[in-house]
This record gives C-alpha cells, sequence and structure tokens, in this order.
C-alpha cells in the first residue's frame, strides 16, 4: 500500500527561512530563523550598521548589505514591524527611509514582505502586547536556545521573525481545522 | 596651430543627464532634464502612481518604476528634495519610506544622489527661498519651455533636477575662476 505524506508530515520535513528585520537609520537589526517541523533554529543574528556618513550613503549599506545577506542565507520569507511612531517628523522621516530600503532590498530579491505592529510582536513572543523590550529580548533567547546576550536590534529583528513563524504557523492550522 | 578645447567648450558638447525626484507614497513625481552647454531641455516628466494598494506593493512600484525609468533613460546624475517636516509622525514615517525607494533605486543603478533642501530648489528657480508652489511650477514650465499644465508632483522633480543643474553649474564655474 502506498502511503502519500500528510500535509503535516511534509511540512515538518520542509525547512523553511524566515528573515526579521528591525530597520533604524544608525542600526539596522537582521535575525534569520529556520522553521523545521516543530523545530525553530537561529542562523544569523547581527546588525548592519549604517554608520554616521551622508544619509544616502547610509541607506545603501542598509539596502545592499541586507541584499548580500538575503542572497547568502537564502531566506523563503521576511518580516519586518511596522512603526507608526516617533520622537519627531525628522526621525520618523529617518525610520522611514531605512525601512523604506530595508524593504526595498527584500523585494528585490523577490521577496514577499508580511508587516506586524510592535504589539502583535510582543503578544507572539511574551503573550503580552504591553511587554517591555527587555522581556522580548529573553524569551527571544530562551525560544531560540541562544546562550548569552544578542545584540538588541539583531534581538529585536529575530522577534519579528518568530512572530511571523508563530502567525504562519497558527494560519496554516486553522487552514487545516478547517478542511478536516 | 591646433587649439584644444577649453573645458567650457568641451562642456558645451557633452550632454547630461539629470534625474529629479520628489518622493510620496502615493506619487512620486519624476522629472528628466538634458543639460547640454546653456541648453536645458526636458526630457520626461510624469509621476509614478504608487496607487492605494498595500504599503510594501506601493514601495515596490516605486521602487522597480523608478530603476526602470533609469534604466530607459539613463541620467547621469540624481537628485531629490530632503524633507523634514509632515502633518504627523505616520505620515512621516510613510514619505520617509517613499523617500527611502526612490533613493534605493537610484543607488541600486549605481546613480550618486545629491540632496536638497525645499528652501534651495526654491531659491535656484524662483530666486527666493519662500516662494510657493504655484511660482514655482509656473517657473519650471517657463525655463524648460513646457507649455501647458505640468502634474504637480512631476513639475516638483523637474524643480529639483533643475536646482542641481545650477549648484552643479555655479560650483563648475567657482572651480574655474579659482583655477584661472
Amino acid at each position: 500500500m502506498l502511503i502519500f505524506p500528510t500535509r503535516h508530515t511534509t511540512e515538518k520535513m520542509a525547512a523553511t527561512r524566515i528573515l526579521g528585520v528591525d530597520p533604524g537609520s544608525r542600526m539596522t537589526g537582521v535575525g534569520i530563523i529556520e522553521v523545521k517541523g516543530d523545530r525553530v533554529v537561529p542562523v544569523y543574528f547581527e546588525p548592519i550598521k549604517a554608520g554616521s556618513g551622508e544619509f544616502t550613503e547610509r541607506l545603501g549599506i542598509i539596502f545592499s548589505g541586507l541584499q548580500q545577506l538575503i542572497k547568502e542565507y537564502k531566506p523563503d520569507e521576511a518580516a519586518i514591524e511596522t512603526v507608526f511612531v516617533a520622537h519627531n517628523a525628522a526621525s520618523a522621516i529617518k525610520l522611514g527611509q531605512a525601512r523604506g530600503a530595508a524593504v526595498c532590498a527584500a523585494i528585490s530579491c523577490d521577496l514577499k514582505v508580511s508587516e506586524y505592529s510592535p504589539r502583535s510582536i510582543k503578544q507572539a513572543i511574551v503573550g503580552r502586547g504591553g511587554a517591555d523590550k527587555g522581556q522580548v529580548q529573553h524569551m527571544v533567547g530562551l525560544l531560540l536556545g541562544i546562550k548569552g546576550p544578542i545584540q538588541s536590534d539583531a534581538a529585536d529583528a529575530l522577534a519579528v521573525a518568530l512572530c511571523h513563524q508563530h502567525t504562519s504557523q497558527t494560519l496554516a492550522r486553522m487552514a487545516m481545522m478547517q478542511q478536516a
């Protein structure tokens, strides 16, 4: 008798890499995780340091730095935090540009970019939308089995990637339940 | 007797194309001018319509739309307005992202991007930093010999390109005077 693997079994076998990005005009956090069934492992977590040079130069560093990492680590999906608030209009425009550069780097490598609000990321990682930054970073380390400190922008990027994985998994389960 | 052309004569012969960009998350103005000696002619002036779809999709339209125009019209230099103000933080972040997408499109095509403040653009076009939008658009039409109305974002983009041309010419003249 020939048994075809169920969708669940197939999912367990295929590995998916998720790129999370936490954009910033000086430091853009990058976190890549690999999901294989129920196992999630960190693949890469470092910030891209855009330095303090001319602003367009900094955007170029973010854009090409992220493109290079995408080509090297070949993620299948990308996730980024939505941003709505900033200290003032000038910093909002700077942050926006960094985010635009990051999104364009992903799009130019044919990656679909999903967006998550800070609240939904905290909810996915800590279980509480009002959790503080420290709690999120602590949970990221625990969930991914990373010992020692993680650079804070890279930790935030890993949190976005984990939130995307969590959301995708929940959606997939819901779809399966509807099919059953 | 062999006469070598002076720098001024050489400049008169070579044509330079300047791309001006006026970024916006719904409409990104694009204006390309060609400078040949003292003659400046419009080459292209239209907005890229990013539509009202998902925001990352809109950024993709700006990024790839601008890349396509750069490949088609092959400008030598690019100029973009600096932005510091917006109605609120949310619109500042949106505008910033559109600007980031535009800058990255130019950088990814190996174009150097110069930045000009709204005040210096008005000063270059109208001669007054406090000039209103209508005056700038009117002067753009006059300077480039464009009859009939110009779409406002495209007119602003042409204004940035003209400001860059004006600034480059002034700097070149100053360099020549220092050499003389």
